[in-house]
């Protein structure tokens, strides 16, 4: 069930005597992760791997079905008083490692609630964070999901010019944002692709929102001399590995100054993350997020759009879109995280000029279990989309 | 947007200066009930509902788009330290009601992580909980929403009643728990009602596991000689308030002793919790969650099947089908909050003997906003199900 060397060698990094998941109606992803458990979660799941012996779940009576495969030992509660029975001799002079963050400084790692280790604190557990087991256990790809990212950052690349490309030469007749986002869903669909929430597509000043939804009706129409923005993810399935994308385009043929500049700025920006990630790799020096974050964000300093940066330069992506494991962040967070084989992430470094427009370029890169760090689609974008841009597949 | 009395008396009862509401990704579904916010959530969220004065969102500066409506103040943040200095001001020196619970001691208030409340505090704040304030703004229903639940009560008794009345007569054909899963599953679509997990259908010893869930391939056919459980959720679509039912059935027109007993049992636990709830709010005396557990747990105990009853004797229901308002528990919690008007939550005994056979019986209870405590269906199961009981709509 779990890689016993793995685990030892994650709590020596954490510095605990075993790692305590914890889940309660799946508000921690990390224990639906490690676990693999489905069927219903409606009460309090408590599981212990210890750094030797057989792991022990804690489980409400009602619900031992999920549980069935379990390689440990199971004992099940049902009134309040014997899980904290059965809790105590668990955790009791023990140092645990559990997904807390001190001060919330990653909150993707601070899942447990403030109760919970209150009361494990009352039945003598020493709560230490479990960063170092997340990240091996919970952030990194398998062969298939690296597979399946692959399939679907080429086609998401693919789907990203041909419809900017159609959408550049549409300005002025009419295209909605809603009306382009409805074209890059059936196309995505079209790929036998799927996604949670739908794709973003931002015109001229609505580019400037990096969050920004279309909605029918408020949208704007495509005029010439806009920029368009459009940032689609996607993968063979929900709960799979997403490919996660930007892609910027322009409606005219000759784009002004300002808007090549940035455009160049993000573009180096962004080949300047995934530079200081693979010279590291290749040299076998750990990297940490936060160093990733800081090569994009230099370059976006010193063109002068520092204070037009508003976000850090990456996330994790894992079977959530915002995973679990490093991000690429000195900016929302300071994120010590090293970024270890098998881990994936997104590089979208952006500026964002408000009333004017905003241009972000994303790409992602894993780390391979055998070494390396790739970058995904296999040709990132180079130049801004524009009419004279070739399509694809055309003549 | 929100009730300046409620939320005074709110506050007074937490003994709080303000309402801190905390959202990230969507891990406190009190805050999404009470903002309503819909986008992207990505980012830490806070929401501070002073006593006095209007209210202050603190928020990432990508997503201020799903503030837009907001009737406060909205202070956007980027960096982490900004973060940090806007909340600052708010918390400092104040005592803020949060969704956290004291030793985990009701889980559904404990949704803030370890690390918020440890950062709020080393700002300056005294965080305590704010059970009052999510039972009177999370969860009680509206009357459009109480409409719905009717509705979906009625309908699915209907469907409880002919579907076992159906089964039973099977018995002996091989009729399996996930066909008469099928047959339950599409006669509640055929009431466009919705669900998000299927029903439970559990035959003789498969029915002593509360929360079983058959699956194809590994289920059981019915045999003459056993009871029939039935559990069914529903509602006007995901996300309304649903109606949550358990029928028996036994399939055998002369169900034995044994069966019998424990049918009686169970069903004069629910009514002794629905008579408790009654008579209190006709008393016009305040009734707290545990009261109800405790009554129906007496009359189980006093039957001698004490042990055999494993869980709580209800769940609040809101737009969550396990809700953030009082339960029916003094066993897995003692829940001491008092049932409100405009609160609903489900009335649920049962009585699982292992190897044996299980019954449990559910109706749901509400209070209506001008006063009274009304069970629904407005004809719960009083005999077994048999294939001597009248089909309805038969002739």
């Amino acid at each position: 069930m779990i890689d016993r060397d793995a685990l030892r060698a994650g709590l020596e990094a954490a510095g605990a005597d075993g790692w305590l998941l914890f889940d309660f109606h799946g508000l921690n992803p990390v224990a639906g992760r490690v676990l693999g458990l489905s069927g219903m979660a409606t009460r309090r799941l408590f599981v212990l791997f210890p750094r030797e012996g057989e792991p022990v779940a804690v489980a409400h009576r009602i619900e031992l079905q999920p549980l069935a495969g379990f390689e440990g030992t199971v004992v099940p509660y049902a009134r309040w008083q014997e899980l904290h029975e059965a809790l105590r001799p668990l955790v009791a002079g023990k140092t645990l490692a559990m997904e807390i963050s001190p001060n919330d400084a990653v909150p993707y790692l601070d899942r447990i609630p403030h109760g919970v280790v209150e009361l494990l604190t009352s039945l003598g557990a020493r709560i230490v964070p479990s960063g170092p087991l997340v990240t091996t256990f919970a952030a990194r790809w398998s062969d298939s999901e690296l597979a399946g990212h692959l399939r679907a950052a080429e086609a998401l690349a693919d789907i990203a010019r041909t419809e900017l490309g159609r959408a550049v030469r549409e300005a002025g007749t009419g295209l909605t944002e809603t009306a382009m986002q409805r074209r890059v869903i059936d196309a995505i669909h079209g790929r036998a692709l799927e996604f949670d929430h739908p794709p973003i597509v931002a015109f001229g000043a609505n580019a400037a929102n990096p969050h920004y939804e279309p909605g029918a009706g408020s949208d704007a129409a495509l005029e010439p001399g806009q920029v368009v923005l459009l940032d689609l993810w996607a993968g063979p399935g929900l709960g799979t590995v997403f490919a996660d994308q930007t892609w910027m385009g322009f409606a005219g043929e000759n784009p002004p100054e300002r808007v090549l500049k940035v455009w160049e700025t993000v573009r180096a920006a962004r080949e300047a993350a995934c530079r200081v990630v693979q010279e590291s790799v290749a040299a076998g020096r750990p990297v940490a997020g936060f160093e990733g974050d800081r090569a994009a964000r230099r370059v976006i300093e010193e063109a002068g759009f520092g204070p037009y940066f508003v976000h850090r330069t990456g996330h994790s992506i894992d079977r959530d879109l915002h995973g679990s494991g490093p991000h690429l962040d000195d900016y929302e967070t300071h994120d010590e995280r090293v970024l270890v084989p098998g881990v994936g992430f997104s590089v979208e470094p952006g500026i964002y000029l408000p009333g004017e427009f905003g241009v972000r370029s994303e790409v992602n890169m894993y780390l391979g279990r055998e070494g390396g760090a790739e970058v995904t689609p296999s040709e990132p974008q180079v130049e801004l989309i524009t009419p004279l841009s070739k399509i694809r597949g055309g003549c």
